[in-house]
């Protein structure tokens, strides 16, 4: 039944899956840049009440979804540091302790109490109501836990990448929501672009967590780390990179065996996602190697047959801006990544959108020759979604010719969906955000690597 | 008058320097691998007295050589922690008091008392003599501390890799100590090979700084880390890599305006020396990014002529052993490399012998198929050292046929010498531990890339 569904899916798809020459999109929109919105916006506004707690985000909180992770912050005193929940928002009858902190930058931020507390024992597929603050100042929530994982589950992510905080941000977080949403987001790394202030100034990250409550609030967002996480700033004494990133957002790591939080994985549904990270040590014998060679080995297609790795900097992208940049890394992992035959590959950093064909740039030992990339059955789609709408603007200057190995690219802002229908098909949608919400500018079906290798290319 | 002395040199040097098809070395040894030295051994005695300082190693403490840090190790209490030092043996006039620390590893290791005291304000190219240690255990030792930087000052460095503990690790040092030693030495990482130990047995730390004592007690060495540093061990719940390493040695790195010890350059005589981390993140925007890019611009060729890289996984390895383990730093360094004019590359990690001709891969851009190494004059030597005598055994599989770019290859044990002349010429030797001390296994002129760039190839 499900082969026959399989191979319906694809007769139907088979004029979008057959890639032939590469599309630059034709469509102009204005390259105006756009600052952060200002401090006052209204979705900067802080909730009323005396320490009402605000920021609110969670993240998945385990491996496989039994565990959710909530975040909050509370500007004044420590406050409550209590999350109750339950299956009913009229009956929160559980409650769990987390933790605070606080951390100060430049000197002169002293950032406002930070809480992180990981609900556990979870079921799956289960409607959650949670609520943090005590006393006027309650806060109420509601999630839903990813379903169980397994081979035909299905599931639909949005993909975000370098979101920002400016008007554009807003709108692509607006379409997103408009568009229907998904189950879960994940995020290519570059949030809130606080480094792009004077002395990074710590109350951008404010600004940002306030601004996208109103989805991470209930859905879990799969952080990936970008540049703009860094934070290495010498000049005002901040040298550990990640300082602000690592004391506001948690990473559930330690579920996937890793030691750090900036590469691991979760599973969720039929999809097993691996987070890498662009700005850690990926030499050989390091950490972040050493993980992502067992963590591969550890990886059951037959269990969640679709393999997504999600890393800032993309490792195929022909547009002038960062081009290359990704090459130190791509070096590195490709074989292995083509080798696990990875299904997709998410990247953002570059302020744009481009989908590949299936390629790979495996062949090279320094004296054949071949570092052309070729197209290969066995090899991920890689698409780069830096297009969230930061104040750095849009990356519109392509190299042309188009290369082969690029299927569609266009200099828009926007987000993309994938929706996982079962173990052979998911129907991936890119949507700019000056159409109407239901307009998709780019579209692809994917079949699975695992068990349905076709050729598309 | 230096410019004649250049040619003369050069009309010297011109058959060694003018290099033709690539030569692997007929010589055949043993290549019998063998473990460490037995921890009874005569060079992994202690000296005599209760509580003797042990282990003293020293490395410049500066960018320009006018401090010295002494580091050394007392077995079962602090016991003094100042270094005694002066112009004469029998005139200690001047002291400083140093910081103390101990290292816990895997749950069973204590690691003694490690001392670390940086001495300042030296004149240049003076002897000190200096004592550490009190009563019956006073222990004495000197060092000369290296010339004022100056275009055309001599230095003869010592240069060393992947030394370990063995019988052919001692045979090495000896070789160097015998063959007229050096002024200092460029070690370009590994250095006790502990972690080929059972839980990464840290008594081999404190076995390996015994054997070297002998020679790094007198003159600076300057060390790269390799991978054998890293001690990522999350097994035993050592998560956090280079912890043996950075609390046994120290490197000036914040005279260079690093923020961390793995990556930093010291300026001695002629020559400015940079040492690179292959084991720290090396992407774009990260610290060590940051860092070789300031860096780089900050070289001033006019004051030091010879700029020197060190770093340890090669980028131009014909060996099977980690073949095209450093593409991933070449392809993110090598462009800043080659518009540096750096005149040598020297890295360890394949344990064997190796000098290229000066090449660059420097054309490709993914889609124009140029990933050939090629002749450039402006590109560095690189040479390969990684055959101090490590545990590991020696590295017997070249690549066949031999690449262009290399010009000399050999698995055998040794180290070399690079003797700076002026700011025009220096002299290169490398010695295979099999012959006589005297006896030169491959040697070359090297000319200075910014003073006299002829192209040698």
């Amino acid at each position: 039944m499900a082969r026959a569904l399989a191979l319906l899916f694809l007769l139907l798809a088979a004029h979008a899956v057959t890639a032939a020459a590469g599309v630059t999109s034709p469509y102009r929109r204005s390259l105006l840049t756009l600052p952060d919105m200002p401090l006052d916006a209204d979705v900067f506004r802080p909730p009323p009440g005396d320490n009402a707690p605000e920021q609110v985000h969670i993240t998945q909180g385990d491996l496989t979804g039994r565990a959710m992770t909530v975040s909050w912050v509370t500007p004044t005193h420590p406050g409550s540091n209590v999350v109750r929940y339950g299956l009913a928002a009229d009956n929160l009858n559980l409650s769990i302790e987390g933790t605070v902190r606080r951390y100060t930058w430049g000197g002169t931020y002293q950032s406002p109490y930070i809480h992180h507390a990981t609900l556990t024992g979870l079921d799956h597929a289960t409607v959650y109501h949670y609520a943090v603050g005590h006393g006027y100042t309650v806060r109420s929530f509601s999630f839903k836990t990813p379903p169980k994982p397994g081979p035909d589950v299905p599931i639909k992510f949005g993909i975000i990448g370098d979101l920002g905080q400016t008007f554009h941000s807003n709108h692509t977080l607006t379409h997103y929501e408009a568009n229907g949403g998904g189950d879960a987001v994940l995020f290519i790394g570059d949030l809130s672009y606080a480094d792009n202030h004077p002395g990074h100034d710590n109350n951008r990250w404010d600004t940002w967590a306030r601004f996208v409550e109103r989805s991470v609030a209930y859905q879990p967002w799969i952080w990936t780390t970008g540049n703009h996480e860094i934070d290495y700033a010498p000049e005002i004494g901040e040298e550990v990179p990640f300082k602000p990133f690592t004391n506001r957002y948690l990473t559930p790591h330690r579920a996937s065996n890793s030691t750090e939080p900036f590469w691991y994985s979760v599973k969720m549904a039929s999809a097993h996602v691996i987070m890498l990270s662009s700005y850690s040590s990926y030499g050989k014998y390091m950490p972040q190697w050493t993980w992502l060679q067992d963590e591969l080995a550890r990886v059951d297609r037959k269990l969640t047959p679709w393999l997504i790795v999600c890393v800032h900097t993309p490792w195929y992208n022909t547009n002038d801006y960062h081009y290359m940049e990704g090459e130190t890394m791509r070096v590195q992992f490709e074989q292995w990544i083509v080798d696990a035959k990875v299904d997709l590959v998410l990247a953002g950093h570059v302020h744009s959108y481009e989908r590949s064909h299936r390629v790979s740039n495996v062949a090279y030992d320094i004296a054949n020759g071949k570092a052309t990339p070729a197209f290969n059955a066995s090899a991920p789609v890689y698409v780069t979604i830096g297009d969230g709408g930061n104040t750095e603007g849009l990356a519109a200057k392509f190299r042309s010719p188009q290369p082969d190995y690029s299927a569609f690219r266009e200099a828009s802002f926007g987000h993309a969906t994938l929706e996982i229908k079962n173990r052979t098909h998911a129907y991936y949608e890119w949507h700019r955000n000056q159409d109407g919400v239901k307009v998709v500018a780019d579209k692809a079906w994917f079949t699975n690597r695992y068990y349905l290798p076709i050729d598309t290319n």
